[in-house]
């Protein structure tokens, strides 16, 4: 197929991450993370974020954010969240399932929470027949392709903490914030009680870790991975994939290229008549407004998702192995697409 | 480290499935399944147990158990399991905290239930008070190494039809019982509503089926996958682990060589004075008693778990991977140690 | 204190009903309704509603919420509300917390859901990342005082049936909403597969039913009950509650008075400079747009809620022992605080 | 009817409380417990155990049972009780269901636990693959009619303290257990981080209070209670109940009375042959055994349960409103029954 532009996992699994599994196939090892490999993995994870609690590698995304979820609520708590949060929109309602809690979402500009729209749901505290929100949930890079700049983070951090409310960053694509932000992982760590850190969108073949700042708030979390039948046996293998991202900062390179990728993408469609990008492109994706049969002539030959039908706006993704010829064969086909007269 | 006889699941990936693996990493991929690598697999594991509903490849054995019990489970029902079974010791109580089930357990001798055993939690049915059983699960083969023959899984089979109850087999070591009884996937799986067949400890790097015989057992299951946390988003590096243990049989042969491997050890133990086996060795395990100094000693050398400590009852597991050589310098030293003088 | 207006639920028990508790205070009784008080009450609702179902007297109102939506939803399905639904506002999260289902919720003016409102709810149904709705709630009262007529929920039931969806209507005040229709229980229970019908703001003590239209969806009732802690051991003085509402339609009377002097007070409140009626009164609740200083002021005097503080709207209720001369005496209050000047 | 012997949820309201009730009936109350009824309950109640935290009405013992629980369990933790313990025989799984906990059992004879036995179910902490028990669940009087003293109370209790582990008290019929103990409310509850106090069964019409010792557990205490559907709208009427109740030692009465039936009939049963008295008789409960056909013999003219149809053992109960006229019929009856020649 052509590269795809439908999703960071279209991707398989970068080269040296292939070669670390490989390389970590040799004899026995302990299982269920009582091994070398995860020991090194979550050792390095708690240094480059700082965090003084602990690492746990899970299987997913979902996984990691109901996880990591988990470890801030309390038993009757609910989350405050963007309407357009993962955990919200794409994981078949994994947190109410699994964790018996209640999204309080939030019609959010960008997909961006701020302290004024998070104090919207605020009403109600106290009084038992309301939802009580004890979590705030924030996605870094957000769903829409955008960033939380270190400031808007800190606004956000310091209003929960007076506020009593925790924060869990779900991290999914965070190397894409830290790259486009020029930070390092420890700067964003330090606004969230939890966050989670994407191996498989970043070219891992499919790990998570959830990273719990402070020891305090550690303690469920290995019967909590167990419950929510996130320990891996062979955990050696997931330990593996970190050690290659982390291994000469291979995931901060793989980040910026996909970035790299996505706003050559983006900076070109300037140029494009009946293109509008709709969002401001600050990690791997590119959010743009096309009319819906120019979208089905270029989903012939190119893949990639419709992001909301009613508007007309689709989405591109990039990938630590999108090349340069990837986007410009694809801009060519949406130039062409979207200039040609329709029937 | 010396070859361990702690777990099939201490050993590594077999070449084979490493292989496939790296294989799969070609281009891009559609995600969650929509793969022609899937497509495969899935396609062979049906063909293969004769199911005419789906099969769901899911992250781990924990993963396995609790989907396909909750595929069975009406909303108020429980669960009669061997009070031995896996999801009873093993999985922190991943079932009652996911699915919210009762475990109704019974005192299994060998590690298998009986018509006669689950009879003895069937009491109560129809009051309000009671917890109503509605699956009962059972692991082939044991968690104590044994196997049920096919009579033994058709007078389940037979009684739980005439009870209403449906039938979830935990196929961890699925395998392992076929070569044991000669029998193919199919024979076995008929006797059940949902099984899982477990790659993990049969040479794949971490990888479970879930096969759900009907299909209409299986209308929730893609759903309570997701919310399960059990998704794989680049699943092709799932399938193509069991693609390459389902080719030229290779599933079998693991299991029949590790098999091998426990009879050997086993059978050479009967010359031993001071070591007891006390359970039938039918699959990869091997359950002794010994001396609980003389295990201290043994395990300086060997990795291996104490599975009762107030019985001094050891578990030696082997794998696809276990050497004769290994077998046989495991034995000298525990006829070293068994036969030395104790302090 | 002066009558409240602040709920239905602020009056005391009528006195038909203290006396037939009373009543039931004969002997022993075998307990957890198999008694003939709860035989009577049952067969009765199940008459009056042409259920061929069953018939659950439960505790309170979301104990009937929560289990009739548990009685409909498969497991690993989710619910269809309007944002203002009870369930969704003033629960707590019960349904999330204690059936893990997530509520899509949708913006309903006047509180009521239409086909077209269900309808945006319905994208990605089918695809594994999305919750996938399997019953649609309605308030029958709604939560602003409205009813939808017999031809509203005809048009949502049969939208439902063509989508496989089920109906679940929370009838915590559907007394009121027949007495507005004059029509039949009946009537308004074949528009759904499982109702409540409210005894508590209709003058009982405490007890609601859940009503089964059809024996196939009461197969797990009593035991989800007995789950959901809604199973009631002396339950013959919840079975008395109801005997005294439907003999001699005295619920119907209770709901018909409340009514009224809900429609008193706001055909008066036309008069009233200040204060504008923002939904149609078809209950025993007037919502009303009213200064916040004028409010304030009023509260003085008079017990009841504002309902929505951004826009200043509070909420009137009457009740079956409301009287003529209470709506007036808080009519005029409300009049001499409006007009007032204010400083 | 006969009096009943088959349990003392059998009898009706006592009327003190029913006239409790009636003078509630006065008036608006404002809802869901901002009521004088209940504070003055409250009030009582945490004076007479001496509780430092705070007082939930509830509207049964399941719903006082997995409240209690809920408010000390981590999200991850289990439950160790004895394997006759309520909350593990009676309640249809609502403890699994509601809480998603797994319940430890102990095979404990007399219904008791002690330090010992509560040690067998301590294997594995700290290993993410066991359940990890955090709470220790007792009955106080136990299933079986035996109080555990004051002394065995402190070593559970000491115990547990040294071991991290929380303990609950199911006290349904705690005032049997003072009533045969001599002893405070407080006494009692020293020994308990939170416990039940039951109402119903000592001649309420049907409330129980969980009452929390201490403040920081008392958090989630009101979120919960919603939650779990055990708040009550009309809570005046709840409280009532138990102003009746603690008002001139009236459930000190009531369990003395009831106590002090049982021990009649089970003093005279000693000289009926045929009749083994299998428990110590130390609250309201009879446990005998009995040649299984003059059981059915016995239950064609007097109401009690079976309780073990395998050591056709059985439960007579007496309750508040026991005559000492009741009892010696049915002795006559039972004496008739066992003396007579059997076909």
């Amino acid at each position: 197929m052509t590269k795809s532009f439908g999703s960071d996992n279209h991707s398989g699994t970068h080269p040296a991450v292939m070669r670390a599994i490989a390389d970590a196939n040799t004899g026995d090892a302990v299982a269920y993370g009582a091994d070398p490999w995860t020991a090194r993995a979550t050792a390095e994870l708690r240094r480059l974020s700082g965090a003084e609690g602990e690492v746990y590698l899970v299987l997913n995304g979902s996984g990691a954010n109901v996880l990591g979820l988990g470890l801030l609520l309390g038993r009757h708590e609910a989350v405050i969240c963007a309407e357009s949060a993962h955990i919200n929109t794409d994981e078949c309602g994994a947190s109410e399932r699994i964790l018996g809690t209640k999204l309080l979402t939030v019609p959010a500009p960008g997909g961006k929470l701020t302290p004024e729209l998070i104090a919207t749901r605020l009403a109600g505290r106290g009084d038992e027949h309301f939802s009580q929100p004890g979590v705030v949930a924030i996605t870094q890079s957000t769903e829409v392709g955008t960033c939380y700049s270190l400031a808007e983070l800190r606004k956000i951090r310091d209003f929960c903490s007076d506020n009593g409310l925790r924060v869990f960053m779900d991290g999914a694509r965070l190397a894409n914030a830290a790259a486009h932000l020029g930070c390092t992982l420890a700067e964003l760590a330090e606004h969230a009680d939890v966050f989670s850190f994407g191996g498989t969108k970043n070219g891992a073949m499919g790990v998570e870790a959830v990273i719990v700042m402070r020891p305090g708030d550690a303690v469920s979390a290995p019967f909590l991975r167990k419950q929510h039948m996130q320990l891996s046996s062979k955990m050696r293998f997931l330990a593996a994939q970190f050690l290659a991202l982390l291994g000469d900062d291979l995931w901060l390179k793989n980040a910026r290229h996909a970035n790299a990728m996505a706003a050559r993408l983006a900076s070109a469609l300037v140029a494009v008549p009946g293109v509008e990008v709709v969002h401001p492109v600050e990690s791997d994706a590119v959010f743009a407004r096309l009319d819906p049969r120019r979208v089905a002539e270029l989903q012939r030959t190119w893949t990639f998702h419709v992001w909301d039908e009613t508007t007309s706006v689709v989405r591109w993704m990039t990938a630590f192995d999108t090349q340069e010829s990837d986007v410009d064969a694809f801009l060519a086909d949406i130039a062409a697409v979207a200039g040609a007269p329709t029937a």
